[in-house]
């Protein structure tokens, strides 16, 4: 049984912690937060603390706080030796402080706090810098995913370079098509199937082979009606930028 | 009974007439198709024809072939005052001939010839000019879907104009992020449950709640380290573009 111990309860740490809760091959034995928190029913046997003296022995210490609080966060904890990972895409591993034994383990997807997700696909990216904590960060990720991975930081900032565009980039392009219909007093709903769609079909396809529309097959008449329709839009730069990506990717 | 003739078997084609044909409402009679085709054995009951002058006499001719081949290809039907309509999101309903009673009848998804959709979900948009018409391409539209709407030609365009964002510009975004990955011999796999989170995520809160990230959070350094990362890139100017956007939408 391998005892952990969750440091942060944002996005990523409830969504964490529930998974491994469920896990029985895992015994989350605390969780520390530093702002008052509500444990959902289905946890509430684990024990909470703010006070930072007061953190339980563990096998492996799971900081899931922001990015740029990682460092200094690690610096104050008060034991040595131990194993303390964090998970995120962007930080080095070597932005946990000296004094432990680090680690990262990086679940490789969105989060709402609540929204609970299915772990069991989720890619969990790990690294350590002992064979021992690798392992153990191993069967870890496993007693939740079937898709644990060995990652490096350098190759890790680039999965969350990638990610960036599939998720952060992808919805804001939900968000200026919502806006677009808005204002023609038309209900996003009508796209629905359609983002489903889109999303689904990479799961068989290539994105090259998806491709689709006016961009691709140069569709002059097509793009200029648009650019008409976007006027005096905030959207147009977008729309023009990316037409020109397509066209220099499928026609150049 | 409603007598259907199917003109043009590529994407939109093929994937109609197989809703259509498992519809007991309706018979598809007939296929034409100026390139010779292979129905698949499910539809191999069909009739299929070459030759303009062959065509059967139907209650509605769906025309289903590339938006700027539709107006003159209309003109050469050989006959008058039947419904004839097409599937396009951006041609008006008027570049059909005069000769014929003319309406559109839009599915709003993605089609793919080998890749069969359900279109019970598949908003179908539909447009006519004369209200028995409308009542004839309703009752078409629901033998397939739950979800028919009347849409105006210039609300359609509108529609296809968001469509264009969300589905040509969002698997632009699958691209991009692949060959990011493939630079460092990575697996584009890695991204795919994260994709389908990201579409997920939009059936239960708006794009505004879903949005997450470096640029929504004004995180600077993590911009700073991607923009290193792109280097020389030509994904690069995408990039800052799209963070402004996000910048511009969340933090002004």
């Amino acid at each position: 049984m391998l005892h952990v111990v969750i440091l942060g309860f944002g996005n990523i740490g409830s969504n964490l912690c529930n998974a491994l809760y469920n896990s029985s091959q895992v015994s989350v034995i605390q969780i520390f937060s530093r702002n008052l928190i509500t444990l959902p029913n289905n946890l509430k046997s684990i024990s909470v603390t703010s006070n930072i003296s007061e953190i339980k022995e563990a096998d492996v210490y799971i900081i899931a706080i922001p990015d740029d609080a990682i460092a200094d966060f690690s610096a104050t904890l008060p034991f040595n030796d131990k194993l303390v990972v964090h998970t995120s895409g962007s930080v080095p591993m070597q932005a946990i402080d000296e004094k432990n034994r680090k680690g990262v383990f990086y679940p490789l997807q969105t989060f709402t706090k609540n929204n609970l997700v299915d772990f069991s696909e989720i890619p969990i990216c790990i690294e350590a810098e002992e064979q021992t904590d690798l392992k153990l960060l191993k069967k870890l990720g496993e007693s939740i995913s079937k898709n644990v991975t060995e990652v490096s930081s350098e190759d890790r900032k680039t999965l969350h370079l990638a990610a960036v565009f599939v998720n952060n980039f992808v919805n804001h392009m939900y968000h200026i098509s919502e806006d677009i219909l808005k204002e023609s007093n038309l209900d996003f709903k009508l796209l629905k199937p359609l983002i489903a769609e889109t999303a689904n079909k990479i799961k068989g396809l290539s994105p090259e082979q998806a491709q689709t529309g006016p961009a691709k097959r140069n569709d002059l008449k097509t793009i200029e009606n648009h650019l008409h329709l976007l006027k005096d839009s905030p959207y147009k730069e977008v729309y023009k930028q990316m037409t020109e990506a397509i066209k220099k990717e499928y026609l150049e």
